[in-house]
């Protein structure tokens, strides 16, 4: 068979481009006579590549320079355990926004470790709209605010950012990071996993503001350590090199599409095309409030679940693939990445149509 | 250029078989239509590959039931700060037992997080020698014994396993996992990272006796417990499926090379060779006591130090490459993992003669 769409939520497509040079590169890299995969992580070829993937991402996103960029391990799960730890002292409260299935997860582990507050929870509209910043109740001396802009199982997305004045904004951009410019200065902390719009999972890229990095309790390991690792530039211990050769594979081919103001053109018109089929089909359904409808995840329904096996298997034909929704949330799920091709978004808007047509 | 025979420590040379296989199916894996790295972990496709190298690992390795085999991110350096959060009780001591600078570093990142015992120290012989059985002053109580089978930077291998009786025994096999068979149920918890004889950086194999899955404290996130993650069967978060999927295709490797037997012959005769042509140079030392040397890493030191670049050119230019010793060490240092063939020992073995003849 050949390549099909892949409308995975995580990990997920990546740029043909970038597999290619993987492929190509696999057993000689860079003139090493090796792959990148058997390099040494203190070599100068890898460190090239590791000052450049850094040169790119402040590039990219216009990272201040009282910001450090870190890549680690873990996936943003282990930064949830790692965030209260750094950022906030034994005692002191942490506040988090809870607008779906990650927010929420980010909160579970924190519990344990520090005091939580979820200060705003949109469980009451089933997560289809986010909280009124107005209606927040931040707690007083919290170490920061958490939250989840994108939110890939409810499909629902923050398009601003939400004003917490002093306190430090901490975000886990995990599916919407790079698909869009970004002011950096408005938070204290950025993370993401890699494996939606960077690279292969395996691998978190953090942008932490340098004043917060000294915050952590004593108590905490150097390898659990924001401090230590920025010391260390993320070498502290070896680094998933390879998921890091990806990823700057994939920086580098966001420049060449001209960076994020242009990348985020050619999302909003994917997303919009795929939002008109469904909201103009009379046979398919989005629950999310339109003003928070997500750029990258867009579920949607069937007017009969009953139909759903159907229109999966007959999609798989077609070429499109990872189209079940969450077995939260059920029904359909296209996640349309950077890497989704504006063409794949184009041959599941005339599938849907077809099939509306033959089942709706 | 072509590929070269890498002697690097780690990032470290892979079989060619296995680079070959994933470059080619980098675009197509497995009737997906996508690369292995693209595919959501929760797929049927990737589940078997998972189930797969778990049961080869149990395979190759002869798992008892009663141990979790883990699939985990943050390398080794993690580990070292999950061990005594896992398996020591707040106020519980645990012992370490230091030959290098890998234990030495397990024990600083468990300081600060429980009462850290040394119970034997080999830096009075500067990390040449392995302080005897007899001599170790074990705690009364302690949760565990730390120790290091085989360090990387001095070259030094247990090559039996240490008695601690009913206190679990705990080892950081980072360097010499797969290297020879080995009797699971002496431990109570193998672990090692994959970036020397199992696969990329970024991924961690974790054996652990199942009666000590719960020993965490309270306090400890479940993504950093050793019970949540195996609960989850190492699928608590996304976790790096391509590294997993290179580890799949090494442990698939080591059965087509007849199993660890077969690799120990192989192993103890790509040693035996190299210590040889050290031992019987008149030019070229190795420091470490006979009856420790690694079959893995071989320090060596030229006769003057002045030499050391012209070795370290000379070599890269017959194709023989990352031999450039530890700074802590100085010198020369060949890793000769499993995934390095006999012949590149040969054409080392070879390499030194000449240089000898012509320098020494």
């Amino acid at each position: 068979m050949s390549r099909i769409f892949n409308f995975s939520a995580g990990p997920a497509t990546l740029p043909r481009e970038v597999l290619e040079q993987a492929r190509d590169e696999m057993l000689e890299w860079h003139g090493q006579g090796a792959s990148v995969m058997e390099v040494s992580h203190r070599s100068k070829a890898f460190g090239e590549l590791a000052e450049q993937s850094e040169a790119d991402v402040r590039e990219l996103l216009g990272v201040p320079d009282d910001y450090a960029v870190l890549f680690l391990q873990g996936g943003a799960t282990q930064q949830f355990a790692m965030i209260p730890m750094n950022l906030a002292a034994a005692e002191q409260p942490v506040d988090y926004v809870v607008t779906g299935q990650w927010s929420k997860k980010a909160a579970g582990q924190a519990k344990g470790l520090r005091k939580v507050n979820i200060v705003a929870d949109a469980a009451g509209n089933n997560y289809t709209d986010i909280p009124a910043r107005a209606d927040w109740r931040l707690t007083p001396g919290a170490a920061y605010v958490h939250y989840c802009p994108n939110e890939t199982i409810g499909g629902v997305e923050f398009h601003e950012v939400p004003d917490t004045g002093t306190v430090p904004l901490v975000a886990d951009m995990s599916s919407n990071i790079f698909s869009r410019p970004l002011d950096v200065s408005r938070f204290g902390m950025i993370y993401a996993g890699a494996q939606k719009n960077i690279g292969p999972a395996g691998l978190v890229l953090a942008i932490v503001r340098k004043d917060l990095l000294e915050r952590a309790a004593d108590a905490v390991p150097p390898i659990l350590r924001y401090a230590a690792l920025a010391e260390q530039k993320s070498m502290l211990n070896t680094p998933p090199t390879y998921s890091w050769y990806i990823a700057g594979l994939v920086f580098q081919w966001l420049k060449r599409q001209g960076g994020l103001a242009r990348i985020a053109e050619v999302n909003q018109r994917k997303a919009a095309k795929l939002y008109r089929a469904i909201d103009d089909s009379g046979c398919y359904r989005n629950p999310v409030a339109p003003a928070c409808r997500s750029r990258m995840n867009v579920p949607f329904t069937l007017p009969d679940a009953a139909l759903d096996p159907v229109f999966l298997a007959e999609a798989q034909q077609a070429g499109l693939a990872a189209l079940k929704g969450h077995r939260s949330v059920g029904g359909m799920r296209a996640s349309i990445y950077n890497a989704m091709p504006e063409a794949g978004v184009d041959a599941l808007v005339d599938f849907m149509a077809d099939f509306s047509r033959r089942h709706g």
